[in-house]
């Protein structure tokens, strides 16, 4: 199958990275294509910049998503989630979702460990959009942004982990989230310091992707999620504007 | 004072409807200044569209917020609304949170009637990120589009006042809000025919954006809704990508 | 236009201190009447106290209320404002209220400072009632009585900002309400020690009342806040007294 | 045991009705003082005469409470009921309060039919406030007021039997409270017609503030329950003026 | 009347502790049967002894409760309670319900103390199965299981003290319970230690109990509750065996 | 990979019934290693024979799950679930947590259809215990229980039908979970009735339990989950008391 692996970011460094850690979790037959966005941030840190990924987000479904099976969307905001699951007929997940949802199945109370104070308030209405704050028992935000650049780890990994014992030890936490898609492969890396399971989004959502794919659901027909109606619109790329026209050539 | 009354629609007809009601409303010494989204749809109705018009909304206020004292998001799914408040330091207020809180100073149980089922659900996603979920209790979603046009509203009046009258005998309503933009104005027209008390959003909005502006708060220099930080960023129009850049020229 | 501002505490050096920080935030053409209760506690601080300041409140509305356009509940309790709001056809507030609809308008996570921990439950259980709840991040109680007196507000005014800073700081709140009556006109005071929006009660209040008069929303004919039907009852004050048997001369 | 039974309607036909239901329901060695209000509505059916009541209650404790066990309130808005906590080291129990509680102890989810459209959604604010929503699965409002006078209970029995019934097939009710105090006994009469236990509170609150004597629970000396400070007040009932004071003479 | 006291661990030890508690709150004419789980663990301490458990709980049911009027699940898990209220057609009370709902008449916020971090969870988890997490405003565990044994008690009365008051200093708890069937009896010893209401589980279920036999409730004959219809199964014993097969003899 | 397929029912019947449709759920390379509970009810169906399978369910995990990669609990009220995942070390995934999870994925207000009225409150404390109740925005019973036979299935279909239906017309739900066992393959054959998608939690569960396989998650060593320490015991299967012995020979 093809997974089409978003980035919202306009930066290629997390694209590469996030990229190669996907095809590390997918199946043998799975084909990760990875885009990377057109317009906006090179990383996403504000509100403003989320709102203008969200459109960047729907445009690069209409530029990339013909011929794939899946979509992961790999920000950890779920930039578009449901409006990706409105365009298209092909399953489509979110990382921050799908990690919340797997760590759910592996533990209680779960922890949340991300990077940058500033953020922190957003992950925390993304949890609540899911209906699941009561699951989560704690947050931790790290002041640190090392994961989103080649080099040294070792001081971010402390504070992660420190983080996630605290979580544990203070919160009561049984399983801890490590938010950001530039944590995939890392709970491998930092596991045996922590006595809770860790996961993280980037490996849950492909998983997932690849889940829901075998489950083969339906399109709904009706309803907010259902297939775009043609709708008159101006100004958008000529992908997007088609998707919108309801030109399915 | 002067407010950006902003539409992210892309339909000039809804702007002048809603800028002429917010005229109506505002003080004798307030200028609304009215502008409309340059792309996405004419009349935002699904998830994409909406998607899409968050990238619209940021721009819009890049473009035309500078001298101005306060801010109107006249589009009843309060696009953008907490970027927009992230972009700047004079209040920004949008239509549905504002015909909410009004609404929950005039009466206990609120009732909310909106235009399109298809949409409900973004609704109540919307009140349920206010934290308001339990002050509504009840919904009704009228099925019929003439509020978005000219020409005879008498149906859809009648479908609106059946609407509310439910509400408040099925679900115990006290207070009624008509969602939309367009809705601008009717609390006037059908009130008589409603036993508890009818808003709309471009009035509270208006009226809770003059507030504001007196009341004189302070910009954050913390937090998720401090100033924008100079970012990297790509693809922008020369406004928002100055904003971006920290550029405050 | 008009404002009864109701004190509910015997307290006359409350009342003025409020008025006057009222009249600061009023429209030029409002005018504010204070009243002060003639029975119950010189400034309310225990539940039973309160439960005396809501007969009290009544009967203040029943004897001035007539004649004015809206009312401001000036005690911090909100204290019978349900029972104000359906005794009159004219707007009601209540200051807490209000500070926390204003402040939910200006930052996401609110955090509330108030003066005497005893009394900290009883906020606590009205926002609540308000269903704000998941709307506040943190709560922190003053230990101090300063403002309910003249002389130096150094120390108090110390002791709040070390509060608010905390909440910013521990429970990440994005805007700070101080909570009190006497509260009114402090935010200006303090604001440049915290880093979040601050506000309080009163001037909100005010702004809203003015706010509602010019919405100039329908009075109930059905449900909790009707009207008061004619009833039987003994031993009230004439006022109210008449209120009750529903005599409208 | 002595408990006093605080009916703060000024209807001595309910409270009569109530404290003979009452002695049917106590231990034969538990005494009960019923005591009427000295001012207010007759029958409370408005949020003004409740808020009234408040006071009536917390004045009728200072004038009898001496010397008793317990109090029960024997208004089903348990009105007061955490200020008489405050005002007295021993038990006080509401009847809606006791009613709520024992019903969890017999179901699962929890049905109300109350009597008096117009006050329901009190009801509702009030389960709200024992944290017990969640556990109410419905509510239905019987329009007719032949409880609270002597006469044929024939018509209201049927209505309220229906609305049981109701409870049970449409909202999946398991247990049923009949609200108000003048339901005393009236489940014994209705219950062959019920599938599911029908609860009220007289008989709960009765038997819990029994309990409660029994269990001898300590008065808390910090918090917002307990003892009165002395406190400066004026205009009240010399008892209730004494109380206040901190006289304990 | 007659009380069965349940207790699901297979240790005497615990059941004459309890009993011989249960017996000191237990009203003159009350007889308590102890009873004790024939298989399972010594002392619950796991999930997976709590699942074995539930099966040990309605086996002694089976087995013992036939002329009783009432039923105590003695052991702090309240384990298989809705099951037990299934099988009888008399009351069933668990411990920590029982605490809980007495403590919610006694305080507003409500604290608690267990012992054993590794089953703080399974507390919570009961505590949210009863609606009531909105109630509790902080949980402590102990980390010391001297109650489960004779012997000096003296250290873990120390531990328990400090966090009774720590819930109440630092999360303003109003009255605490402490949880745990071995807690019987104690708080008599601890409370002039702690500023607001101790409370244990097998007082208030035995005096519920009392109370609800005095109520006489009706058995519901439809819902998840009513009594057992007959059904096939195989591999029990034979009290439980005949009660699955409906044979009432 | 090796599957224990846990049917906590006594019938033959169902547990081939489900592993048939596992089969073909699974990847080619899962072996799923069916297993009928030894003691119990034949179908599930009260509160009291859910008690009992818990039981049967952890005993069924010490004889059979010894060299099995992961654990799906076949039963619908995920009986024992989380002692499961105390009991080991491989994931362990309950059909109907699977299908709420996948379902969140697929749609936005989840609608849950279930066979059997009596049962319907026990779903909805599973689906509360899961912090999922929000997400659930409807919920129909259906009364017949032709899907725990062979034999005809088309009116129990048209029954299917409906509901979900139903559920999407008035409660807005916009994906449909059929519970139950039984329910394994059906999805299939109704869907083109239904306008969103349904799902089932066989397919589910086998499909997360793959999932959970390949993520490798860490087994916790601290909290409520940890693996079982060695605890005294009386009167288990052998194979059971080895497990809480903590003999891991």
């Amino acid at each position: 199958m093809r997974i089409l692996l978003l980035n919202a970011n306009t930066s290629d460094f997390v694209t590469q990275k996030v990229a190669t850690a996907a095809r590390n979790f997918a199946s043998a037959d799975t084909q990760i294509i990875p885009v990377t966005a057109s317009f906006g941030a090179r990383i996403i840190a504000t509100r403003t910049e989320l709102a203008i990924a969200s459109h960047a987000c729907v445009d690069l479904i209409a530029q990339h998503a013909d011929g794939c099976d899946a979509v992961v969307i790999a920000v950890s905001y779920d930039v578009a989630l449901l409006a990706a699951r409105e365009m298209l007929s092909v399953p489509v997940v979110g990382i921050t979702e799908a990690a919340l949802l797997s760590a759910s199945m592996l533990g209680t109370r779960i922890g949340v460990v991300m990077f940058g104070p500033r953020v922190l308030p957003i992950y925390q209405e993304l949890a609540a959009s899911y209906g699941l704050s009561s699951r989560i028992a704690g947050w931790r935000a790290v002041d640190n942004d090392a994961p989103y650049a080649a080099g040294d780890q070792s001081k971010v990994d402390r504070l992660a982990v420190a983080a996630a014992n605290d979580l544990v030890e203070r919160d009561g936490c049984e399983v801890i989230v490590l938010a950001g898609a530039v944590m995939a492969g890392v709970p491998a890396r930092l596991q045996a310091q922590v006595s809770v399971p860790l996961v993280e989004g980037v490996s849950c959502a492909l998983l997932q992707a690849e889940l829901l794919h075998r489950l083969k659901p339906a399109k709904a027909t009706t309803g907010s999620l259902a297939a775009l109606p043609a709708r008159e619109h101006v100004g958008l790329s000529s992908a997007l504007g088609k998707k919108l026209s309801g030109d399915k050539t």
